[in-house]
Parts: structure tokens; C-alpha cells; sequence
């Protein structure tokens, strides 16, 4: 049994601070589950006695008879810290507090919210909130919310479970689809999250029997491995998740010493855990339940990224062909058996992908079935999309499309058939009912698809969630570049050879010996920004130049910075060509080590072209990340220039995600800027790491930083 | 009066090949106009006489005793010819063709239509169609059409007016327009577009009362100037165009010598002219339809591009912020009145913007009102945005809304106001009528939103179609470098001092005069991918070397191109530092010269960064085009570059566009790649100009590429 299963299928419910006016807040919830018929039994508390709404009221939830293991809170704040203790007292196993006013009103709040937390956390009680809308079970009628949204928009039973942090956004998620028809098996507002956060939930969600599709809202993350783990449970057993991530934190500028760490944002990080836990992020609420609509109706996700497109118009196949394109769909041509097909039973049609039924597409006979017969038969596409224009308004027209429509169906249960149409809302009804999804915008259709296609794509390239360990030997002193290169060369970094030297005869030699010309560049664990001081020489072509660069490096150095600590000189091979690449680490407050990988300098920095993932990476998912990059044409011989060692630089990438990985929580990030990618092999030209000095933080529901006890060290 | 008004308003009306079949495409037309009770003259023309869905069937149209303005043929292939010529021997003054097989269905079809669009042309007879869906003014019930889908959505008379190339296309648009509420003015399927394009129609549109909203569906055309005159006409009575332009021609790479050919493709050009003629560009219908019933239903653009938004919800309230920026609407903060006016007001919310009202929204006495008048008033914000979670579901409390919001539109009626919230029909007409415009989908409330108000900002600053002229005098020799850049230095472009030398002696000359180091290029007609035959050498210092280069030039050359003729050698200085930038000029087959910027080589490839314009640029619209790429960053002093000299950038863009206009058809394509923009001046490092040799050409409706007699020389 689930630790969350008391909240949902609770055998006994008690409502402390329940109201006798049904449009309060403590009235609501008893109108709700009256109205709903759920069918446990429902205690009303309240400290006067009496009656509420024709249910005998306790005066404490110790006074019942029964036993209770579900209890709702919505005393005002003073008395919930009382109620709660009374509940603990009582047995219960889970309390919900939808009481507000704890962390999100001010210091005070969160003081009694820790306490609140803590007290059940050791009396081994569940709690979800404070501060939340409630939840709902709509199978069973438990409609324990206040939400007046009821009235307007009753929970219809479905499949489709729904956890989300805000009330109010989760409230809008939930009417949306109301309206438009869709329902819900269970629904979760987990508002403070003291305890019960959203991806407990979607882990929850994930072996929930009821639940084919899960959506979930997020403003905040506390526990990212935990997400991470919830969201890969879910994609494991095939059940698709749509998240909306909202909010935006400036946290991961806090830490951005680097240049790695302020490509990071929030934004990318989660986008690159997402897509790796196998979920799809939705941009806006209709996207969501778009996406929704679309798995719960198909009972399926598209078995591959191929689409047969069938219109009545060649417009709106170029519309859909456009979408699909930036979408990831394939188009493949139709198959010659296809087209001989098609030039049989549809001598009118425009043999291709799409396949253009002309106007005739629903006056001719039978034409709508046939097409989708060639399309999925002959076409063999993994979804055939077919736009039927108005046709599904006619519905004694369209019943006689009903039986080949099934059939089809029957034949090809493994692929996704998907109509575009305007449709009466009894037609829409049989056709959702035989697995096929309706939309009235095509565009609105192909994204759905495309999604459904990229979820099916990424549950079955799951990334498992890995902690950061501490298994390789403590690091050295990596104050420096020449540091941080010794130690990344070890780790399996490819390196120029490279000499410190702290006289200038030191550095003749070392020139002497790597061969000319060479770079010249000052050491210390106080100039990170070398070229800002001048302290960087290029293009040496003699024993002389090197001899004075080095007196040049040493003098500026001490006169930019008379108090930093001056190591000497690095004397390293000049080298130009090739590619230049920025690779990588940043520790995510949320998510730990991503590595990161990004092409060229000014295109990384303008049009944030750079892809993230999370460490530690092997070949695939290297490979995978430098695929991302729109500028990794560059790497394969661009304009005339010849192809770069791409595989040098996987490995590179592996090895500088590995050596992270390894080394726990002694990372805040490293960069390596430029990796320069050549013909044969790739070298680290400068390298940076900068260790994680301040305990790791973490933000919680309302943006209160801080540390994490789990993460601290 | 427009010519195109007897389409819509005709006195009397003949339709040729009426059927007595109401479900035929000869009969539906007449059933629809019955149905709609259109109250002028309708007359029935069948060959076989007798009587027609309770008509007197006449057999000739000449035999119809009144006068007769408009006629619609609906008669098969083989009769359309007599059936027109009969209509224009009985002197109508326009004729719809809804008969199919012209043009689209194959060369016979299109000599056919040709003959027939000629014809009509001579007898100064304006022709829709073939191949048209037919038109429909909504006020008058001229419902004109065959579309089946007028049985299962009628038609609802509003200000909106669509005229579209595809009948299929239009009939999408059409139907989720009318399920969804959004009522008509007047609509047209231009099909085949023998005679009457869409460009006219909108151009109807604008001079049309009844419209206050134009819809247009392109999938090509014909003449880029009368689009370009048609959506500045609307634009200038401030009528908003929305525009979809589907369908994607391969012409622009045929003309693709050059580098900006290959960038242009239709879709940037299309975007451009859109822009510059105040239209907005959607990207799916229910965009469409979204920008439209934005602004039907408030009547007005917004003033401004600020928006307050008001919010229950944080979340929510990011999400609008979020898209907000993503469309170019600014978010102020709360001005300190405001915020104070907030704190006595409403205590409870935070004040900034968003406003949020945290979940008391809905439930306070007056909170909507009084927090809507604070944004207003206080605020004053060009829009405002409120977000009210699911208030207009209860129709009897937020009836106690309504009064106040009357006041808000009557004291503020230059603001734009919009509300999301889930709503009851019966509320949401009432808001309408009072001129706030609902959405359920908070995404798509700001998308529309940001369009109206990119409309207006358009719509501020239009850009008057120019026709090139050939007013220069003719070019000269500008095959090779040398005279191109030559012509263009005379036309005021930034050129370094440059000689075409002849012999080794006269390179090294040059090169002395010059300075060192030079650049020598070998100067060929014939040849002009230099790089690609090794006719460039870099970075010369001493005259020996220049002697050498000169020889090694003219050798490879020889050897790389047998037949090639050799001009001699080209001595430039060697230059470094600065931002490079590709320049150009573009010849689009339908909409002329556009001018073309984007920085950096590889950006401009990899990340299609570049910005197209209508030639000739003025300095404000040549700033503007360089502030569209991302990358203009890097003109403005980029990780600590110094700032590059931007106005001689822009002062080369206008004299590179005003020269190519002055040109009139001599010009086909320019590329100056790259422009060196230093920190002091720019410079052309090499210059590109390929005359227009062949005819202009332009696509039909059907792809068929034909010379434009307008435009052939």
C-alpha cells in the first residue's frame, strides 16, 4: 500500500473546523462529498457541538466512535496546531490542512508550518498542505476541496490524475478541462508542501490503477532526485506525464561563478530532466491537456515518429507537414504499394504523403475509410492524421463511416489514428470511444501528436536518476588552470603539453622543448579572468619572446593584482583550427550535476545553443547532447572545412561528466572554455573548476532558500 | 464604388446550372439563398427549363427578362465557355465560376481558364473563380456558395470579413470561426484566382463598412504590390489584417546564385512584407481566430504595448509575464500611486505587477472592480489583463460585476481590457457587448493580445509599396569583384583602397602604396567562388611576396579554370578586428528587391539570424532591420569589444538598397560578404552583383510558373 493511499481511499474521513454555512470554507468540503454521495463514513468536528449540514458535529475529532484515518483541517490558523495534535492522537494516518496563512505569510507562518510538519513526520502522519485547495477522488466522490469551482464545473470520472502545487493554477488546469470534457481519477493541490510534495504524488499516480495519463503542475522543486525518480516510475509503466513548470527562480544565479553555471537557468535544466524522466513539458494549459486528451483517448502513444497525413485540402496538408517537421515527426513519401493503392481506390487522390483526397475527400463512397485502409496497410505509418474538414457535423452522414472506422481499429491496434474535423458532439463521443481522438485545429492536433510521439520516444530512453558520490580520492589543489588541467588530464581529458615555469630560463626550455610558437599565461589561484589582467601571451616565436613574455606575464600580473599569489608561467603549444567547444559542469540546486555542452563562444552566449543533461554521461547520451546543438553541422565539416573528431569530444564529455560524478559534492562546476575540437583528437585549451565552498541549498514552495538536510554534508 | 461591389451587392443574380437537387452543387446555392431569405431578384438558368427548387427554371440566361448584375456558373467543364459568354452578351457585371477543372486540373483546364479570364476581361466583366468555393455576404443573405458546411454551421452576420485562396482552407477557418460565436461580414474563396485575387478582396474589404476585420488565407501570390497597397489600405482606416500563408514554393532557390537568395526563401520574405504593411502573420487558425474575436469584440487596438495583469494566482500570473515578453509587451512596475491606491484598496494583494490578488480574487466585495480601476487609473497600463480563475461560471454574483466594468469602459475607453476566467455564455456576452473580449486559456489571451498589439504598432509605422525604377544610369561591367565594388563605392558603399593590377610589378607597386600587409584575389569574370580555386592569398608583407602571390594567382587560376578570363589580380589592404556582416539584396519573385542584413558567417547560416526589408531603406527602417537580429549585441561592444561604428552600417544598408532600387530590373541579387564594421567606418571586403538575366517570373494558385507580363522587361 502506497503512503499516499489513506489520502485517496481513505475508510473514514473526519472534517475538523466543519461549517454549517456551505459556502465556507469549512462548509464546502461536507457539501461536496454529500453532494458526491461518497460513501465512507463523514465526521463533522466542530468545537460547538451541535448539527452541521445534518451530520451530528463532534466537538473533537477524539469524540468519535470510529475509527478515522483521514482527517481535514480547515480550522483557522490559531487552532490548527491543536487540531493536529488531536488528529495525531486520534490514529490518523493523513491530514490535509487547507487552512492558509503558514509559510506563505511571513516567517511566522513557516515556524508554525515546520512544527506542524515535524510533529507528524514523527508520529508517522502523512500531511498534505497546509495552505492547499484539498483533493479529490473522483471514483469514489471524496471531493475534499473547497474549490467553488465545483459548482461550475462537476469532476467527471476519467483517467487523467492531476497534481499541482497552486491551488489556483491547478484550479484553472482542472476547469479547462472539465469544460471541454475530460475527467479526472484523482486530484491532488499539495500547496505548502510540508510534507507531501507533487512528485510523491506522480509517483503515487504512477501505480495507480485508475490513472492512464498524469498532469502535473510545478512552481518549485525541493527534492530533485525525487522528482526524478517519481517521473521515471510513471514513464516506466507506460503511463505518459505532462508537467507545467511555472515560476521562475533567480537561484541558479547565485552560483553562477562561472560561465556554465549562468548558461544553466532553471529553465534549460529542467527541460533537460524532463525530456531524460521520460515526461513532456507543456508551455501553456491547453497544450497540456491537448496532450491529455490525446493519450487518454488513444490508450496508446504512437508507436514510432512516422505520419500519414490524409487532407481534402492542400493547404491544410502543408499546415500539418509545417508542424510536424518542427515537431520531430517524419514524413516518409507513400510506399510504391501505397500509391498503386491509392491510384486503385481513390483514382481522384493525389498519391503522396500527404495524401490529398481533393474536395471529394467526404462526398466520395466510402472515401474516408479507404484512405485510411492505404494509409495504414500499404502506408504503414506509425499515425495517420487524417483532416476531414466539416464531416463530423453531419451525423447521420458520418454513422455510416462508424463501422470501417472500427474495423480499421480492430486491424491495426498498434497504430494512432487521429481526426481533424469539426464534429457534432455525438459523433465526437463514438469516436473517442473506439480510441480515436477528434480536434477541430490541425495545428492544435499535430502538436498533441508530436508530443504523444517525443513521450514515447523518451519512455523508452529513460536516464536513471544518480547521485553524486564521493568514490574517487579527494581532490588536489585545483586553484589554477595548470591545477585544474593536471587534474582533468588525469581524469582522462585530453592536453596540450604544457610547462609551468617560474623563471624565464624555465620557460625558454620548455618552449625549446614543446616547439614554437607557444602561449604564455600566468598562474594563480587568484586571476580567474586572465585575459582581463593581460595575462595572456600568444603567438611566441623565439626563445627571446618567450623569455620576455614571461617577465611581461610576471610584472603585469603583480601590478593588476599585488596581492594575488603568483605561481609563474604556463608555457603551452599554440594551436588554432578546428572547432571551438565549451563543455561543461554545473551543480543545479534542484537536479545536481548537469554537464553541459555548447559550440562556439558568440552563438553559446546569442542564441543559447547549448544542451544540458545530467551527469554522469555515457557515449549515447554524449552523442545525443551534442546532437541538440544546432551548431553541430559545424563539427562535420562546415563550409569546406574538414570534419572534426566528434568522438574525441564524446569522450571528453563522458570523462569530464564521470570525474564530476566522482567527486560528490567537492563540484560547484567546471568549465572548459574552449575545448578546441580538431581534425584528430581535442584539447582542453583553459579549464576552470570551482569547488563548492557553501552547503547546498534548496527552495521550497515559496522561495524561502533553504539548506537542505539530506544534501548537506 | 469598388469594382468588386457587385460581387457582394448585386442588384439581381443568375445561377447558371441550377439543379433541382437541394444537395447538388447546383442546387445547394439556391436552397442556401432561399434559406437566408436574400431579398433581390434570383434568377434560375437550367438548359432543360421547367422548374427548379420552386423557381421557373429559365434555359438561357438571355432569356431572363430583367436586368442581371451578378451570375454564378456552375455548369460542367464543357459549358462554363458558352455559359459566360451568354452572361456577358446578357450584361452582367461579374460572374463567380464555382465549376472545377481549369487550371488545377491540368494545361487543357488552364488554357481554358486563360481563354475565359480573357474574355471576361475584354468585356471589362470581373470574373471569381474558377474553381471557387463562392462568396456570401452574411448581412444581406447572399449566401453565394455550394460548401455543404453552411447546414451544419449558419452562418452569424458580425464585422469580420474572409477571403481566402482555398476553398477547403477558408471553410476550416470558416466553421471554427462560426462554432465558436465569431459572426461575418462577408466572405470569398477566390479559387483558381483567374481574375480576382485575394489582394483585391482585401483591398474591398478595407473601403467596406460592414468590416471591421480582415482574414485572409494566401497559399501564393501573383502580385506582390497589389498585396503590399491591399494590407496598407486596410491598415490605414486601422483595420486589422490577420493572415496565414500556407503552402511553401521551391522558387526562391532558382534564383539562388547567391548567398542571400539562399537565405531569403519565401517565408522570411513573406514576414517582412507582412510586417511592413501592418498585417499580422498567424501560425495556425485558432490564432487567427483568436487575434480576431481580440479584436472585434474591443473594437480597438491597444494604444501601447504596456499591460497590467491582475491575477488570483502567481502562477498564472508568470505564465502571462512569461508570454508577455516572448511577444513584446512590456510589464512596468507598478507605479508608486498604484501601489498605494493598492494597499488601501485591497489589502490583501501584493502589489506589482502582476497584481495579485491571491485567492480573495473573487471573493472580496468589489475586488475585481477596484483592482481593475487601480491598473486602469493608477496604473495605467495601455492594457489590462485580469485573470479570474472561474468567476464567470457563477452568472448570478458576477452579475454584481457587470455595472462597474461598464464604468471602467466608459471612463477609460482607450484602454484594453481583457479577462480570463472560465465563464457562462450568458456572462461572457455580456462582456462582449460591453467590449471586453474573454478567454478561458491564459496563454492564448496573451498571444492575442501581443498580436493586436503588434498590429497597432504596425499599423504606426507602414511602409509604402515602391516600385523599382531604372531612374541610374545602366551598370556598367560588374562581373567580377573589381566592378561591382567599384559601382557600389560610386553609390556611396565604404570600399578600402584597392588596384586591379595586371603584372607582378604593378602588384607590388600597389602594395607599397598601400601598406603592408596586402591581400592579393584573382579578378576573374568567370570565376566566382574564389577561395574554391586558391585564388586568394592572405596576409602579404613584403613586395617579394606580393610579386610571388601575383604569379601563383594567375598560375592556379589557369590551371583551376582553363577558359576562365583572367582581369588580373586584385591588391587590398589586409584588415582585422570589427564585426563582419553579410549585406544584400535579394530579387523575390513576387514581392521584388528586399534588402537583407545578418552578422557573423556562421550565425547567419546556422541560426538563419538574418533580417529582410522592401528596398529602398530609409535610416530608421535600416536601424530597425539591423535591431531585429539577435546578434546586433555584438555590434554594441560584446565581451568587451569596443562598440563598432553601427551608423555606418546602417548608412550602407540604405545606400546598398537605394542603389539596387535605382537599378529597377537590372538587378537580381547583391552579397557583400563580408562588411567589416570597425570601430570607426565600415568597409565591403567583397562584393557580389548578379544581373537579372532571365524574365521575371511569378506562381500561381497552382504552382505553375509563368512570365508576369507586368513586370517582363
Amino acid at each position: 500500500m502506497h503512503p499516499l493511499d489513506a489520502f485517496f481511499n481513505p475508510a473514514a474521513l473526519a472534517l475538523v473546523g466543519a461549517s454549517s454555512d456551505p459556502e465556507r470554507i469549512g462548509g464546502r468540503p461536507l457539501r461536496f462529498l454529500q453532494e458526491a454521495g461518497f460513501g465512507r463514513p463523514v465526521y463533522a468536528v466542530n468545537k460547538s457541538g451541535g448539527e452541521v449540514q445534518g451530520l451530528r458535529a463532534w466537538t473533537s475529532v477524539l469524540d468519535i466512535p470510529g475509527p478515522v484515518d483521514h482527517a481535514i483541517v480547515c480550522v483557522p490558523v490559531p487552532g490548527v496546531r491543536a487540531a493536529v495534535e488531536d488528529c495525531i492522537r486520534k490514529g490518523v494516518r493523513c491530514i490535509q490542512v487547507l487552512t492558509a496563512g503558514f509559510a506563505e505569510a511571513g516567517p511566522e507562518g513557516r515556524a508554525l508550518q515546520d512544527e506542524i510538519a515535524e510533529r507528524c513526520r514523527r508520529a508517522g502522519v502523512r500531511l498534505v498542505g497546509p495552505n492547499s485547495l484539498g483533493l479529490l477522488n473522483v471514483h469514489t466522490g471524496l471531493h475534499a476541496t473547497f474549490s467553488t469551482l465545483l459548482d461550475g464545473a462537476k469532476p467527471r470520472p476519467g483517467a487523467i490524475a492531476l497534481a499541482t502545487q497552486s491551488g489556483a493554477f491547478g484550479s484553472c488546469a482542472y476547469g479547462m478541462a472539465t469544460l471541454r470534457g475530460l475527467g479526472f481519477s484523482k486530484i491532488v493541490a499539495t500547496g505548502n508542501e510540508a510534507d507531501v510534495d507533487v512528485a510523491e504524488c506522480i509517483e503515487y499516480f504512477a501505480g495507480d490503477p485508475a490513472t492512464r495519463v498524469v498532469l502535473a503542475a510545478l512552481e518549485s522543486c525541493r527534492d530533485g532526485n525525487r522528482l526524478r525518480r517519481a517521473l521515471v516510475a510513471a514513464a516506466r509503466v507506460g503511463k505518459p506525464v505532462i508537467v507545467m513548470k511555472v515560476g521562475r527562480t533567480d537561484l541558479g544565479a547565485s552560483a553562477a561563478s562561472t560561465h556554465t553555471g549562468t548558461l544553466a537557468g532553471d529553465d534549460a535544466v529542467y527541460d533537460a530532466v524532463f525530456a531524460e524522466c521520460g515526461a513532456w513539458r507543456a508551455q501553456s494549459i491547453e497544450e497540456m491537456l491537448d496532450v491529455a486528451y490525446l493519450c487518454v483517448t488513444a490508450r496508446m502513444l504512437p508507436r514510432g515518429d512516422t505520419l500519414g497525413v490524409i487532407t481534402g485540402s492542400g493547404g491544410i496538408g502543408v499546415l500539418v507537414a509545417d508542424h510536424a517537421g518542427e515537431l520531430g515527426l517524419a514524413m516518409p513519401p507513400l510506399p510504391p504499394a501505397a500509391v498503386a493503392a491509392t491510384q486503385k481506390l481513390l483514382p481522384f487522390a493525389v498519391a503522396a504523403n500527404p495524401l490529398d483526397m481533393t474536395a471529394q475527400v467526404t462526398s466520395v463512397q466510402d472515401g474516408i475509410a479507404r484512405s485510411l485502409e492505404v494509409m495504414l496497410r500499404e502506408g504503414g505509418y506509425d499515425s495517420v492524421l487524417a483532416y476531414l474538414a466539416h464531416a463530423g457535423l453531419s451525423p447521420r452522414r458520418f454513422e455510416a463511416v462508424l463501422p470501417a472506422l472500427e474495423t480499421l481499429r480492430r486491424h491495426h491496434p498498434e497504430r494512432l489514428l487521429l481526426l481533424v474535423m469539426l464534429s457534432a458532439p455525438e459523433v465526437t463521443t463514438r469516436l473517442e470511444a473506439m480510441g480515436i481522438p477528434v480536434f477541430a485545429d490541425p495545428s492544435r492536433a499535430a502538436k498533441a501528436l508530436g508530443a504523444a510521439a517525443a513521450l514515447r520516444r523518451r519512455q523508452a530512453n529513460l536516464v536513471e536518476p544518480v547521485r553524486a558520490s564521493a568514490a574517487w580520492a579527494p581532490l588536489p589543489d585545483v586553484s589554477t588552470e595548470h591545477g585544474a588541467k593536471r587534474v582533468l588530464e588525469a581524469a582522462g581529458l585530453p592536453m596540450l603539453p604544457e610547462t609551468l615555469c617560474t623563471s624565464s630560463d624555465e620557460a625558454a626550455a620548455a618552449a625549446q622543448a614543446i616547439g614554437f610558437p607557444v602561449v604564455a599565461k600566468i598562474v594563480s589561484p587568484d586571476i580567474v579572468h586572465k585575459t582581463e589582467v593581460g595575462g595572456v601571451v600568444l603567438d611566441l616565436r623565439t626563445a627571446a619572446a618567450v623569455r620576455s613574455a614571461f617577465d611581461q606575464l610576471m610584472t603585469r600580473a603583480s601590478q593588476a593584482a599585488p596581492h594575488a599569489r603568483l605561481h609563474g608561467v604556463l608555457v603551452a603549444p599554440m594551436v588554432s583550427g578546428g572547432v571551438e567547444v565549451i563543455a561543461g559542469i554545473h551543480r543545479d540546486p534542484t537536479f545536481g550535476l548537469m554537464a553541459m555542452v555548447g559550440i562556439g563562444g558568440t552563438a553559446v552566449e546569442l542564441y543559447r545553443d547549448v544542451a544540458f543533461a545530467s551527469a554522469p554521461l555515457d557515449r549515447g547520451r554524449a552523442q545525443a547532447l551534442v546532437d541538440r546543438l544546432r551548431a553541430s553541422a559545424r563539427l562535420r565539416g562546415w563550409r569546406g572545412t574538414p570534419p572534426c573528431d566528434e568522438a574525441a569530444l564524446v569522450d571528453a564529455l563522458c570523462a569530464l561528466s564521470r570525474f564530476a560524478a566522482g567527486h560528490g559534492d567537492e563540484i560547484q562546476s567546471i568549465d572548459i572554455n574552449p575545448l578546441l575540437v580538431r581534425e584528430q583528437g581535442a584539447a582542453c585549451l583553459d579549464a576552470v573548476i570551482v569547488r563548492q565552498e557553501a552547503r547546498p541549498v534548496s527552495v521550497d514552495a515559496h522561495g524561502a532558500v533553504r539548506a537542505t538536510a539530506e544534501e548537506a554534508r
